[in-house]
């Protein structure tokens, strides 16, 4: 079992901590990134070295139990652990419940004696029940996932959708990591997801650390590898999901689900319900990212494009609910998910 | 214009070099190697200071030119000049045609004087004449493929078909700067090609030393650029084309073939008629090199996936005929390339 990803610390002498792997020094490092206050877990947010959706909520919930375990105003810091990243609602979402739960109840008609500070039992209770919810979430995907990879698979995917971005063991990888416990597994082809690595420094590094068979490649020799007929399945996670079935994901993920499609290969898409956005109508009403050229015309610091070039990097694409083949959910796989399927869901 | 990816030189005290741009340096300096012995350049081949099969054709006729100047045995040198590197077939025509030309003919009946060395006159003649060729070969695929390119036309390129890889102007970026001199080209989208990086670093390069509008993207962000309708239209070159009209080329050009097809965008294989190969039947007749995970799993000699990590690296990909909407040769264009048609164009 690989280092987990976050963890709360009481040990020692200087009191609680925040515990993060520090994913911007993986897969050539496994450091520990102590963080005793919600600020330096801001900055370690900041800088990437916690990131997945998911996994940021935790985070942010563990931020505010922090905060009242340190006697700190849990209100100013909710407020500046939510702001530390504007994008991934997981992260205001598990700073405010865990703000509720460990705001104090005193006796009716009582001011509060510390108006500020924060039951630091409870704050605590709150993140380990959030952490723990996201584990059971992932549980439930990988159980549902496994009924749809055959004896032998060879899985593709695309991105990082492990430990190191969700709860428990991810979402298409806790699929990946199910079917290898299972003895299903003959291969998992990791994309290495340009331009910021995610697939062949974490998703490689959590292939490794539980003895997945794994390789990796350029993302554009998927195409080849299922013409050769070496793909048997395509699992991908999810950042969104619109009431149409639609799906954004990290940047490729399309152009999988065309080729899977061109050569009847399964598309399978695995994602926790809270990624369904019913209030976001069809994928052109999804928003995205588009992310600084330097991302792509530079590497480790050095150009590898000339000086002034511009670039097309989209954080994520869209990819119609036509080409998908199954969503799995923690609540059940839906077959050819459409609008009816996604309401069904929602309603479970 | 920018450097010249080659030159012969005659000047200064020490005789006559072969002037190569080191494309290893490139695109952040533009240095100029000078090769004043075949030795030299057959360093200067094998770490792909110069490379692109057509180019390399070229060098190696120059090689054995450099090999007569100086007086040395012109065999033993076009020996060595031609298993430089194994795959480039131009490599070996390049040298075996100088070499001929450079062989002394003395009277009926009467031995060579020095039957190893060449005549520098001839040799060199025969290097400036493949040259040229190569020349008049890229201005008529740049004139045949600018009948394809629509007015405002957005094209999508992987890899490098400059003038750094093949003669003249190259070959699908020969008509690429034609429709650009045209003032037919809205934009150039630029993969930038893992894992060698060889649009990023040289055609980017290409482009900007030309003044053509340019972008680079991820390789796995083509698909949603099609979908978003941002490309009118494909252009790849061609590193061997097999009788049906199966066509090898960098890897990643298959994928690219198969989201052209899914979007409707015309899809165009550009390359002399030198690169069909009728001795090779069909595409899965075509062997494809493997190359080292390496390349894949370091980024300037830094690691980015775990220790010990595998990779699918194939150079090259397949794509069959079905998915090109047409063949731009140095003797015309054949729509819907197939076995038939190729035959006929090889009979021109």
């Amino acid at each position: 079992v690989p280092h987990p990803p976050l963890r709360w610390s009481d040990e020692g002498d200087r009191g609680p901590a925040v515990v993060l792997l520090d994913q911007t020094r993986l897969p050539t490092a496994e450091v520990e990134l102590v963080c005793r206050d919600p600020a330096e877990l801001i900055a370690a947010i900041q800088r990437l070295a916690v990131r997945g959706a998911p996994l940021l909520g935790i985070a942010g919930g563990y931020g505010v139990a922090l905060a009242a375990a340190r006697g700190l105003d849990i209100h100013a810091a909710a407020r500046e652990l939510a702001q530390a990243r504007p994008t991934a609602v997981n992260l205001a979402t598990g700073v405010a419940r865990v703000l509720a739960a460990s705001e104090r109840q005193e006796p009716a008609g009582e001011e509060p004696k510390r108006p500020t500070s924060g039951d630091p039992v409870a704050a605590l209770a709150a993140a380990r029940a959030l952490e723990a919810e996201e584990a059971v979430a992932s549980a439930a995907m990988a159980e549902y996932g496994l009924t749809l990879v055959p004896d032998g698979a060879r899985i593709l995917t695309h991105c990082n959708t492990g430990a190191l971005a969700v709860g428990g063991t991810g979402s298409a990888f806790a699929v990946v990591l199910a079917a290898h416990r299972a003895g299903r597994l003959r291969q998992l082809w990791v994309d290495e997801t340009r331009p910021l690595l995610q697939g062949a420094r974490l998703t490689a590094w959590e292939a490794a650390a539980h003895g997945v068979p794994y390789s990796v490649l350029p993302d554009c020799a998927a195409a080849a590898l299922m013409a050769a007929g070496q793909v048997d399945l395509v699992l991908v996670g999810a950042d969104r999901i619109a009431a149409d079935g639609s799906v954004a994901n990290k940047i490729g993920t399309y152009g999988l689900a065309v080729s899977a499609a061109h050569h009847g290969v399964p598309f399978v898409v695995v994602a926790p319900r809270t990624t369904l956005d019913p209030a976001t109508p069809d994928g052109a009403a999804i928003v995205i990212e588009q992310r600084a050229a330097t991302e792509v015309t530079t590497l480790a610091g050095r150009p590898i494009a000339p000086e002034g070039c511009t670039a097309f990097n989209p954080a994520f694409d869209v990819t119609p609910p036509q080409l998908i083949t199954a969503l799995v959910t923690d609540v059940g796989v839906l077959q050819s998910p459409g609008r009816d399927g996604l309401a069904g869901l929602l309603g479970r």
